[in-house]
């Protein structure tokens, strides 16, 4: 018998694969040297923050009176300017303004999901989200009792409106999405947005109480070829947008991000707003991290440099391409999704790890048949990696051939 | 219907007595000056931080690096420094010393306690605490399912083994003290914590699976008259420590503490360790804010002026006494927790209000027929304060008899 939680076993066991890669990672650094281990399987952004960022930090730093409780919502005067930030990036096409009312600051993405999670759903409720996606959405789900649904997804990872209706019921609370998206880099286009909101309009009609659609937007300022992601909230006006800027900022330790809820909300505004701030109290997050709350209202719009990660991707995938890997052009976040050259992507990422390269199988993103590469690496390591991907090709191709 | 969760709407309606009371307060500052209110109820430490935290904080700010991700469970070196401390601390009486294994750095006390939670409550599971007690546990066993089931205290709010015999059932996973305790400022000595570890010995033994003793200890270090809190580590091998620097650093609004495990946990340690750090990626948390888990590394042992608030207590004590109110002298923390001269607490708070005083009324702490006041003021504002109470005692003598 254990002395943990029965939960709590089933879990361990299921975080199993990606810890054991992780060990495995360790165990081929410490024999070969870090140097010489091509680790692409995390997604630890690796480019310094933006220098105005430790410039603003230092300087707060050495203020008074900073260190305290404030409302659980955050700061009102930093809850402002991400209020007046959302005004110029995602205001046009609203009735209403954002202003603080709006805006609640969040212990990262991870801390948001789950506020907004914890205000919205009661045990059994569902919530819908398109295939391939994080795997840590199914325990933010269950922590509330609530279970994710997965929905396949369109051809080239396009959001497939007909799937998601095939899988609402009276018990969908809301409808995730992630765009610029983890793994594929795929962004939605804002008619595809568009048709969604209409179909959870519908629904929610029908079925007498709204659906919400939350959008996980870690990757937001990480789009490239001077794309801006379309933003869900002109798609669907009970839309609630979950920002992180463990990304854009090169600080995922300090897990500082926000939520926000659509100003155009029709009803239960201010209930809604109460509920995300009592769940932030109440899961025990209190309030997002003071200082870094502080620094960041003074860098909304802020980032890492992008054309960094653009050369990155570029260098990337026209190599792994020339090798002969199938792949899409990732339009924004860190990744690459190439197809497993094996069905088998956990095969496939062991004949990988055997030319010390450390890729995360599709599998680990509810994406079988494929693989996720991180980029959060520098150009001269993917170069040093593309003999490595080639010989591991030609192996999947003898082996697939042998059989 | 409501937009948000059946179970947001009845927690909502839970908490607005003290919302209430707060957005009251608000209104009483915005008429008379906030100078003018003698608000005595909320605990947000007003002593600044030590010296050499600003000094710290302001060095690391200007450091490269420090930013990113780490291990869920904190950067190895933190745990270690804190490990090192809790030796001196409370590594008395224990067979083995505190190593980096037995220390998962949290967001704070309340991060920590819901990862302890998830760590080891499934549905149904329960946990006994002595009343009164901070009503926000209820919450955090909510959280996972499990169900908060409270103990009588004994005279003087002590512990009484009894008391809490009666409240295990085979359901009891835990049971969790705060001491020093918020709000009666009780701590519990040495002789009582054994006799409670005795206790559920037995009953883990009896039930075949372990009873864990759960300390929440943010005012550890808020101790008075040289007194040092016992720690509960020797009394019981299945205990975890959940410790945060809100208090005793006077940083609330930083969101940083641990969770430490007995190293003398006769069972299972990996697997617990790996149960809370998988439980503080799960919850959201992923980790404890990097820049504050560095700077606290260096800051272990360091705290406020713990004699200032001494100095307020044995004030606002005398005072109060030389009124006529009943209370006992808190033995740590920085709470009063007075008699009501009223059977219904919040009635008398309502005539404290009267008086521009702010306490909570022992309700709020499942403590009826007391009132708490919090000494987070200058004693200057205590003074002013007097002649105040000496009228809401007067008026509830003569209302009382008037009956």
């Amino acid at each position: 018998m254990s002395i943990i939680s029965n939960k709590m076993v089933a879990a361990l066991a299921g975080a199993s694969l990606v810890r054991r890669m992780f060990e495995e990672g360790l165990r081929l650094k410490a024999s070969f040297g870090a140097e010489n281990v091509f680790d692409f399987s995390l997604g630890n952004p690796d480019l310094p923050p933006p220098a105005v960022f430790k410039e603003t930090l230092a300087r707060l730093a050495r203020e008074d009176g900073i260190h305290g409780y404030m409302p659980n919502a955050g700061w009102p005067k930093v809850r402002e300017r991400v209020a007046e930030y959302l005004n110029v990036e995602q205001g046009a096409g609203l009735a209403r303004p954002f202003t603080a009312d709006q805006v609640v600051m969040t212990v990262g993405a991870a801390g948001g999901l789950n506020v907004v999670f914890k205000a919205l759903l009661d045990p059994g409720d569902e919530v819908v989200t398109p295939r391939p996606y994080f795997m840590e959405y199914n325990f933010y789900a269950d922590n509330h009792g609530a279970r994710l649904v997965p929905a396949e997804p369109g051809p080239g990872f396009s959001l497939d409106i007909s799937a998601i209706a095939a899988k609402l019921t009276p018990a969908t609370r809301a409808v995730l999405l992630n765009s610029p998206q983890n793994p594929t880099g795929v962004i939605y286009p804002a008619e595809r947005l568009a048709d969604l909101g209409r179909l959870l309009a519908e629904a929610g009609a029908r079925w007498g109480r709204p659906i919400f659609l939350v959008a996980d937007e870690p990757y937001r300022k990480l789009a490239y070829d001077g794309r801006r992601p379309p933003s869900v909230f002109p798609a669907h006006p009970y839309s609630i947008v979950v920002h992180s800027h463990s990304k854009d900022m090169s600080i995922p330790g300090e897990r500082i991000g926000y939520a926000a809820v659509n100003p155009d909300l029709p009803e239960g505004g201010p209930e809604l707003a109460g509920a995300l701030t009592l769940a932030n109290r109440v899961l025990g997050f209190v309030n997002a991290p003071s200082l870094m709350q502080l620094t960041l209202a003074e860098l909304q719009g802020a980032a890492v440099d992008v054309s960094r990660y653009q050369r990155r991707r570029d260098l990337f995938v026209q190599g792994l391409k020339a090798i002969g890997y199938r792949l899409d052009v990732p339009a924004g976040a860190f990744y690459l999704f190439p197809e497993s050259p094996l069905a088998d992507d956990e095969a496939f990422a062991a004949l990988l790890k055997e030319e010390k390269i450390l890729a995360v199988p599709g599998r680990g993103f509810a994406g079988p048949g494929y693989f996720r590469l991180c980029f959060c690496t520098p150009e001269e390591v993917i170069e040093r990696a593309l003999p490595g991907f080639a010989r591991a090709l030609e192996k999947a191709k003898a082996g697939a051939s042998a059989r």
